[in-house]
């Protein structure tokens, strides 16, 4: 008899932990689990911010799935799934194939411009490792520029960081941080720095305390950033981006770096491969498979789950995806086992925004929490991360221990 | 009665050995000496190729001119001299003018491209701590970009250094260690680099022993830098630069760096002042003066003195600007106390060419050397001048340690 194979496309929160948990609820007779990833590191997509201001090396960032695998038991393919053929019960790869009977699906997301002109040209976006250091390196480039120029270009300077939502925020927090660093390294007056947050919405970091945004925003402002709320960022161009408040109310910010963290949609493979889904995100069932795919299991950025209590999706977050990881590794086990399937209920554990190094804004079970309380949870989750997927041996090789 | 006035312009290894010397030998009631310099820093000149390449911080390459000079004897002036009105016996800086009845005129060198066109606008040049970390920004954000492209631009990774004589010779040393380095940081694969030096000359370190050089290009080859000899670069382009071999043989090397160290005149103040010069270098008398003007040195890049033995110019180093600087605070000090001038005589202790953090190549009092034992020579020699202008405190903060 021939065993069943599982597939498993990502190695980020949703895709590592499925894999972690499969290889503990399955002997290595009962099934082959395949998990395909395009780098043979996973990311810590959520600490991105910090190694994209430079605060974080970027290699603190991520680690060797070989790490945390068992392999024994688990195969990993390094390669990139660019397409899945639902009714093969195949997945194409930039180089070659693979044939699966259980597929699961946790590609992450992609990042978003909404359509907007000139983003995608000369706005970074932070989205990976690759990116978050070509950020570190474009600011420090431009910082490393200004005294080489005979006319300064106080522009080069200026930061535009388009979005005030999680990612935009935490990033902010650490250019707080950074930016004196950067000055002193570069002999750049620090006063000649502009940090800018363009936000279309009317608000701040939406879904959160109000309590809690006016402390980020108090707080981000006496780092040196200015915010520019209800502002929409009509183009990207080579000298930075153009904004209207209004319909006429159009203005030039000129900035030698635009990072543009206002957006995220689920990965192009979903519509490529012909599911239906709202911006590239599969609305899943109770089970977290694809509605008419038994066998298609989808988890993380590309998923969707409605929160009840407010009829709207659950933002995506690491949190998620790795609560729906869990149920995955045990409905796939439950199915090869013919057992029942268990349903997916998230349990948040609350949400904790980081404002730089020692400082942040959260809710943790239900209570409110600001500076470095709030922050010293804020490591604690990320910590908690690493020790769901690989254990304290890996949080004791990555993890962080700034204490109170 | 009014005490004499000394202004000694730069503070580069020459001017900085004159101040450092006359604040010995001159009282505070016997003249006012006043140093004037771009920046408050002085910055080791023969290190910066080591900065540019990012083997050694840029801040381990400068220290505080405060932190030398006797600040009861000597003024600091911050400033950039832009005229030198003999005539009236004053100096125009970029604000404001300084009257001088003795001048020290130490600026350095500048950048000769020799007219190539495009070399001005995209090639680097390693001048000065603006520079060097710009070079080293510049290559970094180059490895950074690689791997976030669709398409890999593998000419990014494509360093061209335009100049095999000294300076160019120790970057491509720096490099052949730096670049492993950057292959790991950026995830590059090392056989995508391409490392190439273009000389114009039919040789490499032109006045070197041909057994050293040999030794020196072998070494350097095994680093992975290609030689390109006896090439002409007629063009810098935003690509890379085109070179030629003979008058058709004509070629584009696309690089995503290129960094012109084939070059260097005297300062241009020179001939804006109306001094005679050859490339912006005054051929000075034996007392290291400007030919018909008493009261002004001249030293270092932007003086010109013939070693009579090959009736060729000495090439401009630190150690011949240190020299002169140490005759030249002598002669002040004789022209005050009305006693006869010393005649400059160029004491080689030998010239040592780094080839990265463990292998120069060098004749030290006469002997040849190579490998570790020449490294270690070049060290000492790196310290040497700490020690002759800030004593053994600036050696134990910024001296080179590494031993054999």
């Amino acid at each position: 008899m021939k065993k069943p194979k599982i597939v498993i496309l990502g190695a980020g929160y949703g895709g590592l932990m499925t894999a972690t948990r499969l290889q503990k609820q399955i002997g290595a007779n009962d099934a082959e689990i395949i998990l395909v990833n395009k780098n043979d590191y996973h990311y810590e997509t959520t600490w991105l911010h910090e190694a994209s201001a430079g605060t974080l090396h970027h290699d603190r960032v991520r680690y060797d799935i070989s790490k945390v695998i068992d392999n024994g038991k688990v195969e990993f393919v390094k390669g990139t799934a660019v397409e899945i053929k639902t009714d093969e019960k195949k997945v194409l790869l930039e180089k070659g194939e693979l044939e699966y009977d259980y597929l699961v699906v946790a590609l992450g997301g992609e990042s978003e411009t909404f359509g907007i002109k000139g983003l995608k040209e000369y706005a970074f976006s932070i989205s990976n490792i690759n990116s978050a250091r070509q950020i570190r390196e474009h600011i420090e480039y431009q910082f490393a520029t200004y005294n080489t120029e005979e006319v300064k270009d106080d522009t080069r300077l200026s930061i535009v960081v388009g979005g005030a939502g999680f990612t935009g925020i935490e990033f902010l927090g650490e250019l707080g941080n950074r930016i004196p660093e950067l000055c002193k390294e570069y002999d750049v007056p620090f006063e000649k720095v502009k940090i800018v947050c363009v936000e279309a919405a009317p608000m701040v970091l939406p879904g959160f305390d109000p309590e809690l945004v006016e402390y980020a925003v108090a707080h981000l402002e006496k780092k040196g950033v200015q915010f520019r709320i209800g502002t929409a960022i009509k183009e990207g161009t080579p000298d930075g981006i153009i904004v209207a408040k209004g319909e006429d109310d159009v203005e030039e910010i000129k900035a030698g770096t635009v990072i543009w963290a206002a957006g995220i949609r689920g990965n192009a493979i979903i519509e490529k491969s012909g599911f239906e889904a709202m911006r590239g995100r599969i609305k899943v069932d109770e089970n977290l498979r694809a509605p008419g795919h038994d066998n298609i299991f989808v988890i993380g950025d590309s998923s969707l789950v409605i929160n009840e209590e407010i009829n709207r999706p659950y933002p995506p977050t690491a949190q998620i995806a790795m609560q729906q990881g869990e149920l995955v590794a045990k409905n796939i086990a439950a199915l090869i086992q013919n057992k029942e399937l268990g349903s997916f209920t998230f349990d948040n554990k609350g949400t904790v925004c980081s404002l730089g190094e020692d400082d942040a804004i959260g809710v943790v079970f239900g209570k409110k929490v600001v500076g470095k309380k709030a922050s010293f949870m804020k490591k604690m989750v990320d910590n908690r991360a690493l020790l769901m997927i690989g254990g304290a041996s890996l949080v004791a090789k990555k993890g962080k221990f700034n204490v109170l």
